[in-house]
């Protein structure tokens, strides 16, 4: 680690993030349950599958165009949840206040929260408060954990994919991230564009009934698509190859992304989810994504394959190739 | 609320957090699971009654003598599953961390944290990372979940208290939060004095063993032994009379309470249990709390009366009676 100190890029969902998992998480915690590294925790003993999982936000600003961090808090752990093949059952709360903080803004949050929880059929059954001095904290960071049982006869993970496969998305990339830039530089696209943050439980289920075969699903949070199909890809032993012809991004995003220098498949999303089935699944599974308002943009972007094991590849629009690869260092910070 | 401001007391664990709660929080996110306010919420669905709880931790400093916020993550939670008679089974580990924390600190952490683990027998099965900017988090703050599987046929809460119950605590009072303040306040009792930061599980298991009709369990930590018995005179509509000669707290620690005008009844513990049961099982109880290494200083410290609904009381050493409130305001902050 350079210099032995944690760098932004360390919490970034890339490669930094990577390496602080393996070289310094997994050597500790090593067991069975922790190691799939899926978006939740299989936990499988005689009650029963249960998913479990955590996520701490830590969004800059705390409101943003199409929600704020009391629905990006209940939407994310909903979603990690969901890519297990779970049914989001409970989620706790917690909460960490920087003193002076405004009571109603608390309040804003908090009903967003419950809002976010009552769309996504899930309750709210513990939580905790802890306030720290003026200067020790920005404003607000909530952790979020949730539970949830495990469909019978589904077995969703990043080891699954095998070559042949074909890669699906739900819908427009970058708008979570591009959203919340804006609001926070002042880049003026305010209104526009809208952050994606949404539960994704409702269009799991259609997914799961259509596909009940499904290998993977992942929500391309930090780090986004390039970083979640990299893991895959490492983790599955096989090579994904996109057709960039086929990513869906609008075109202000797409706009945004040139003016900063920025890449749409490294940005982040909160209501979007990767989807890896069996090719011959893949029309079905298109067709129920697309019949579920969460997922009327879903496109086919690419395949698994064989070759260049562990490795994402691009077909540009261009007609050439470029490997993908994780996203090192940052692209920026406190996103989610 | 005054002035509209999140004040530090309303992190306390007193009157003010007491309010958040009831006021703002409940309203929201009301339903059977969170309503019992117990340490965990009692999830009870076919797959069995399961325990899930979450703490965050702010601790200030971050190491002090007798553990450090690894430690202290991993016991809190453990603590609040044990609380309502739960085997804890799986933790979840959520960092916030400020960039340019020392890597090396982070390890020593996380290795502590381990250790905490493997002497709760419990696994930590997920978690997330977060870095933040530099000056927007103090160090590092750590948020733990926890789920476990309640017992059969235990039913411990807050609300079981009942006229003519015992009241026991499993130890000297104030130890953790008195260690704390030394280390960051400099008041040279380092050495001596050391947090009681320890999982309870095991005690808890034992004290299940010899009375399984245990009424109710309480991890007193932030405002302290007094606060937990408001809430259970309380949720319980009953009456608490306490022994002041009864209640273990060391010379150390009352002297430093003289000194800097703290009530040990206040005082977090992080290590230390109250349990109320049917007074013909009080010996029994006391036992098997002194038959461990976590228990060996336990005391009877009270009843549990008809009269004073909802008040808590002291028979004081020179025969008086005072009442008892929660804590109002804090004492000190960051102490957990």
């Amino acid at each position: 680690m350079p210099e032995g100190k944690i760098l932004l890029a360390h919490g970034s969902g890339g490669k930094l993030s990577h390496d602080l998992v393996s070289d310094i998480l997994l050597p500790r915690f090593s067991n069975p349950f922790l190691e799939p590294l899926d978006d939740s925790a299989r936990i499988t003993n005689q009650e029963g599958p249960l998913a479990f999982t955590t996520d701490s936000y830590v969004i800059n600003p705390l409101f943003f165009p199409g929600g704020d961090i009391g629905k990006l808090a209940v939407c994310g752990t909903v979603n990690d949840l969901s890519m297990v093949g779970a049914v989001p059952s409970c989620l706790s709360l917690s909460l960490i206040i920087e003193e002076g903080f405004s009571i109603e803004l608390l309040e804003r949050i908090l009903s967003s929260a419950r809002d976010a929880a009552e769309e996504a059929s899930i309750r709210i059954v513990t939580g905790d408060t802890k306030v720290v001095e003026h200067g020790a904290a920005d404003q607000l960071f909530i952790t979020t954990s949730g539970i949830g049982w495990i469909r019978k006869g589904v077995h969703l993970s990043g080891v699954n994919a095998r070559p042949g496969d074909t890669v699906l998305v739900s819908g427009f990339l970058g708008d979570h991230e591009i959203a919340v830039l804006s609001q926070r530089e002042g880049f003026g696209f305010q209104g526009e564009l809208k952050s994606d943050c949404a539960p994704l439980n409702g269009l799991v289920g259609r997914m799961l009934e259509a596909c009940p075969t499904l290998r993977c699903l992942r929500d391309p949070t930090r780090g986004g698509l390039a970083t979640s199909l990299n893991e895959i890809a490492s983790r599955s032993r096989v090579g994904i190859v996109l057709e960039e012809a086929q990513i869906p991004v609008r075109e202000s995003v797409l706009g945004t992304c040139e003016l900063l220098g920025l890449d749409p498949l490294y940005l982040a999303n909160e209501g979007k989810l990767i989807a890896i089935c069996p090719p011959q699944e893949a029309e079905r599974v298109l067709e129920a994504m697309r019949a579920h308002p969460s997922g009327k943009h879903a496109e086919i972007i690419g395949r698994v394959t064989e070759e260049n094991p562990k490795r994402v590849t691009l077909q540009t629009l261009i007609g050439g190739h470029r490997v993908v690869d994780m996203l090192t260092g940052t692209q920026y910070p406190r996103i989610c």
